[in-house]
């Protein structure tokens, strides 16, 4: 069984249309690099019972729970607040991330500035060797910052401390053939190989193909016997090219 | 009260890292337009009782769902049936679809292709004037499909049958200050203007300010009031601009 994980995304301004979220595609590959499978990504409002609901829920049912944003230190940064009240702790500031902005901000440093430093009592600060500022966990939820640059290097912390289990092996199969056609050659195939995740995607681009199926699993002969099976069934001059 | 939505995106695709995610920031500006709030995202893998599970727990909870994927004639397309299921309804073909497709394919049609006719029974199809493929709407879940391209296009049946109600006004203030500096300002006309939806936004790229500061809210007196509360707060120097 592969380590499952679930995304939870806050932010008003990604459901108002206001910024594109960014996010949850670099979690999404660096996850499945490591061979952990994002089952699920939830994106709701700056509130602070509905964000605490949903970290208990989605920590109760997959082995890893990421959030993204709302831990600066204004009025609709709600996170830290949300994971406490989820697992039913308070709040403390984490002396060594406090040291570290006391140095930065000086004697320019304001009460504000010091709110990064707030985390769940009890909440473990993880560091990666070249990053100094640490990714805060409490259980099995790690709580990430929403700006797209800060998160992507926080994934070098996550990349560092989980560690690759056994990798998902991808193929893909193009073909000049629409779905419709596909279909029940596929439907062989996906009774066949249980254990290989098929996927048929039609482009409505001029991509040089009509549909790209791809071949999915962690089981590395088993996927590559799925697509073998498949292409028998394809007509001359299908498909088009395997990758 | 605004409208409320909720959107249900489906596919095994994004959640793997494979593909990035694209409708969900067209569909949250669209709805942003009409005054609708969007209120919350969720993406799951292609899973029939998964899906039918989230379309009726959204469905009940929302004024609107719309759901991104699996709409396909294909094995991991589920959305029809998955609404259907939902619902405790049959599925059924129906007949003008199936006359589209027949008149598209002509006698290179294979079963396949008629599958895309499949609607939960009792489903209405609304079309606009220029797009001849008509949505599936079941209660309240109105069925997108996946293909970003196509998912823009439909939209613009959802604009044309919503319509507009009272839009949201929307102001943003820019400034050199910090989070940390900006937050006891901020927490004031927070606590005065409770219908306003005051935003912090710090950013990491040289856009030359610090923070974006926005005001949000269907009452364009409050949020103006709200603006002006607040830049008076502000030192000298400040904001950089209003927009």
């Amino acid at each position: 069984m592969s380590r499952t994980a679930a995304a939870l995304v806050i932010g008003n301004e990604l459901l108002s249309g206001k910024i594109r979220e960014a996010n949850l595609y670099e979690l999404a590959q660096m996850l499945r690099s490591l061979g952990i499978r994002l089952e699920r990504a939830l994106m709701i409002l700056d509130d602070l019972e509905i964000i605490a609901r949903e970290v208990r829920a989605l920590s109760e049912s997959y082995d890893f729970v990421f959030t993204s944003g709302g831990i600066g230190p204004t009025h609709d940064d709600m996170t830290i607040d949300a994971v406490a009240h989820a697992f039913g702790v308070g709040v403390s500031t984490n002396p060594e991330m406090e040291a570290m902005l006391r140095e930065h901000h000086g004697e320019r440093l304001k009460e504000g500035h010091l709110r990064v430093a707030r985390v769940p009592t009890g909440a473990t600060q993880i560091k990666a060797d070249k990053i100094k500022w640490p990714v805060t966990v409490f259980n099995n939820v790690w709580i990430l910052p929403g700006v797209p640059q800060i998160f992507k290097i926080k994934l070098e912390i996550i990349r560092e401390r989980l560690g690759v289990d056994r990798p998902f092996v991808s193929r893909a199969v193009f073909s000049n053939l629409d779905e419709g056609t596909l279909k029940p050659m596929l439907d062989e195939v996906v009774a066949e190989y249980p254990a290989v995740d098929v996927g048929s995607y039609p482009t409505w681009e001029d991509l040089g193909y009509k549909t790209k199926l791809t071949f999915d699993g962690k089981d590395a002969d088993a996927v590559e016997i799925a697509v073998q099976t498949f292409v028998a069934k394809l007509p001359e001059g299908e498909p088009l090219r395997i990758e």
